[in-house]
């Protein structure tokens, strides 16, 4: 493991700004002496700020410290190859299920996914079919997807070229997807995990496998979501014998941009080395403090600290008669800024703490319970919550779309048509209403709930004015 | 003009930052609180590597500082809707093109182009008809597209859904684009143009036009490459009637992160401040210090200045019997870090200096002049050119080649097959050989005069062991 302690990107670029050269190249700031004059906050940033110099190696044909910095990411997850991504975990997700699949394939897809995992399905003309999610009724929101109806979902499309999950959820909660990884190879079928919230997984308990450990074809982390890596830094680890290592490697040069960011590059490398030195005294010191905090939030009357998966992920369920999203902005007025409300919960991204660092949870947690003294604690109603079909399909495909004329109309006229667009409650991103899928009465209340607790969306332009796109009759 | 003083999505980071809030949401550092201990370099940055919170808005239904910022950019290009980009031109030039054309649809394409302008016909599945540019003597590269050339290819082809333009060439050169337009409007054809090298050219004389004002529907822009934006920072401008803005849209939507980087977006806004508040004064300026430049390096006998179209690029070209790559290294030798060699230039990119800037150019041509002082002048020979067909097309489209097996053979013995790879010597990213394309002699030659001289491909994986992957027969 001691070659971890390397950090070849960081060292290259180091070595290249202590040079002084003179740049006539892009990009255009000169590693930030051409600058304006209000911009004195990106300066050393931008010293990094390079492009494929010699030395500098090219993230799209590595031979030189981005080769070893990605050999690197591999050795630590012991995946056969790991890359660096710049685009996010979007890009991963559009990559790993365009190199998966073809027009027409059949894929499972985990019903709550990311957006993006359905544009890849977009793009590639495939056919989903949908799992739908098991509900969690302590956080009030849907969790993972039951072994059951995988098995379910395989038995009635043994033909699907790719299982496409979510693991963990933006809550952080896991489920058992060893077995469902098991159940899909023996059907020859390929496990895409996007694992965007779990990156820091690889270091063991007390956080849970892993999708990369426990044997997925290809698994994408949002490396800037839980590690010290800037943003749209992401992880591609790939080990599959399904899947072409080449049009995997084609699709991530198509799309991410050929001048990718040094300076995101060089966040990965170090965000890995961060890792790779995470001792166990650093996780017994951080499982000490998250307990800390949680008891401490645990003795505030107005609000219930729920689920029990990645401990870095702490959700707080208001008790006090405020919605989710009403207690995140109380919390913004005193400086608290947390990652995601929804119409019951507020969600903490807790850091990743090592031995040496202090955070201010017990301030935080002071704060709050200061917020929240002059409110009453009422038992909150029991949700009521739509139970969709285990296994759907959409009622009109992709490919077939641009042959339907599309109406905007009232919200509630739309009951039965077909939508036209894709509803996503924003965070945590998850579709409430996809375009091509039948609008039932049980979405319709979903979607008069969420606007009347303040949820914001993207896509359904009008939908705060009260309607919605849907398909009508076919094209002239 | 006035209120393109104003910098607002830059003012709202610093609003933010200057709160001290406590971060419990992505990115992992919060706000670089906890990184490793040896990034300190990205420590500034890190403050303002922040997320869609309150007040920060969301680049992807932008209605903040984001919307202002993106408004006083089309205010400033007088343009009526422009875009900031996160991942680079590469996802413009995918995004305009997909939005422009379907599976199967004739594009009309300047063959220099950049890959990422082939991926996305790749994508969309059209059918490209490639455009010969001109080849100018003087560089000994390839130049703009001639009007008799595109009006022939519009005449072939009157069904064409686009043509797709480069303007500026790597070098800095351009041609008569106002009369292309003119004439594809005629035709009722949109024109998409790549002007990654040209974001400066708004700023008017000596500059050349803009194609944004020459009435290009969409224009895609490097922002990073002469403008002082972080790398991967671009703009896209849309003024068409012929393209659907939603559909455009929705693919900037599908194909960038959907955690789009805040650092390289204030850079974008801070980009454009810079260029709104360049003066007559600043232009004079860098044209004096550019003339000073080029007539110094004019008096060392061992090189040439050759080129006259963006002022910003500076061709020089060896008279003294080294190669472009050569002289390229001999530079970086001495600090002087270049953008681009080829068999016969190196490309100096100047800054984009303001009056009270200083940069090393005298200094630079003093350098190179004592590099150079031993070597004798040798009249470099005639370059052998190919002279490809004006218009032409793929001996086999990007929806077909999954049906034809693959082989990799000797480069010599792939005469008149086709090529199953797109090779690219890099930079500038022109390809030699598209995937699809037949193996001419001439192209072969070409290749081995690129292999000598020392070039870098991206694709070609074997090219350097003397191997080329070719289609064979149709699949069983």
């Amino acid at each position: 493991m001691s070659s971890q302690l390397k950090t070849p990107l960081y060292d290259a670029l180091i070595k290249h700004v202590k040079k002084r050269t003179i740049s006539f190249h892009v990009p255009g700031h000169k590693s930030g002496r051409i600058t304006d004059s209000k911009a004195k906050f990106l300066q050393q940033a931008l010293e990094m700020d390079l492009t494929e110099l010699s030395g500098l190696d090219d993230l799209h044909e590595p031979v030189g410290p981005i080769q070893e910095a990605q050999t690197l990411l591999a050795e630590l997850y012991q995946a056969p190859k790991s890359y660096f991504l710049v685009n996010g975990s979007t890009v991963g997700n559009l990559a790993m299920i365009m190199a998966a699949c073809h027009e027409n394939d059949t894929v499972l897809v985990q019903r709550n996914c990311h957006k993006s995992v359905l544009n890849a399905i977009k793009l590639a003309k495939a056919r989903p079919i949908f799992l739908a999610p098991g509900y969690d009724k302590e956080l009030k929101a849907a969790g993972g997807v039951h072994f059951e109806t995988v098995k379910q979902a395989i038995n009635q499309y043994p033909e699907a070229k790719a299982l496409i999950l979510t693991y963990p959820n933006y809550y952080g909660m896991v489920y058992g997807l060893k077995e469902i990884i098991d159940e899909a190879h023996r059907q020859q079928i390929p496990v895409l995990v996007d694992e965007a919230h779990g990156p820091h997984f690889i270091i063991g308990g007390p956080f849970p496998a892993s999708a990369v450990t426990l044997g997925a074809d290809i698994v994408v982390q949002s490396a800037h979501k839980t590690l010290p890596a800037m943003t749209m830094g992401s992880f591609l680890h790939y080990n599959s014998s399904f899947i072409n290592q080449n049009i995997l490697e084609d699709y991530l040069h198509i799309l991410q941009s050929s001048s990718p960011s040094y300076p995101i590059m060089a966040s990965l490398d170090m965000a890995r080395h961060y890792l790779a030195g995470y001792t166990m005294d650093d996780v017994q010191y951080l499982v000490k403090e998250i307990r800390a905090f949680k008891s401490e939030l645990g003795e505030i009357p107005g609000i219930k600290v729920v689920g029990n998966g990645d401990p870095l992920k702490v959700t707080v369920q208001s008790q006090c008669g405020l919605s989710g999203f009403e207690l995140q902005m109380k919390l913004e007025q005193v400086g608290i800024y947390t990652e995601l409300a929804d119409p019951n919960n507020v969600l903490f991204v807790l850091p990743l703490l090592k031995e040496n660092q202090q955070y201010p949870l017990k301030d935080t947690a002071l704060k709050i319970s200061e917020i929240l003294k002059d409110f009453p604690q009422i038992n909150q109603r029991e949700e009521i919550h739509s139970e969709p079909e285990n296994i759907s399909e959409l009622a009109i495909l992709y490919q077939e779309m641009d042959q339907y004329k599309q109406q905007t109309i009232s919200i509630d006229a739309a009951l039965d048509k077909i939508s036209a667009e894709t509803v996503i409650p924003y965070p945590p991103g998850i579709p409430l209403l996809l375009a091509g899928e039948r609008v039932t009465k049980v979405k319709l209340q979903e979607l008069h709930k969420l606007i009347k607790t303040g949820a914001r969306f993207q896509g359904g332009a009008f939908l705060k004015e009260g309607f919605l796109n849907v398909f009508g009759g076919l094209k002239q």
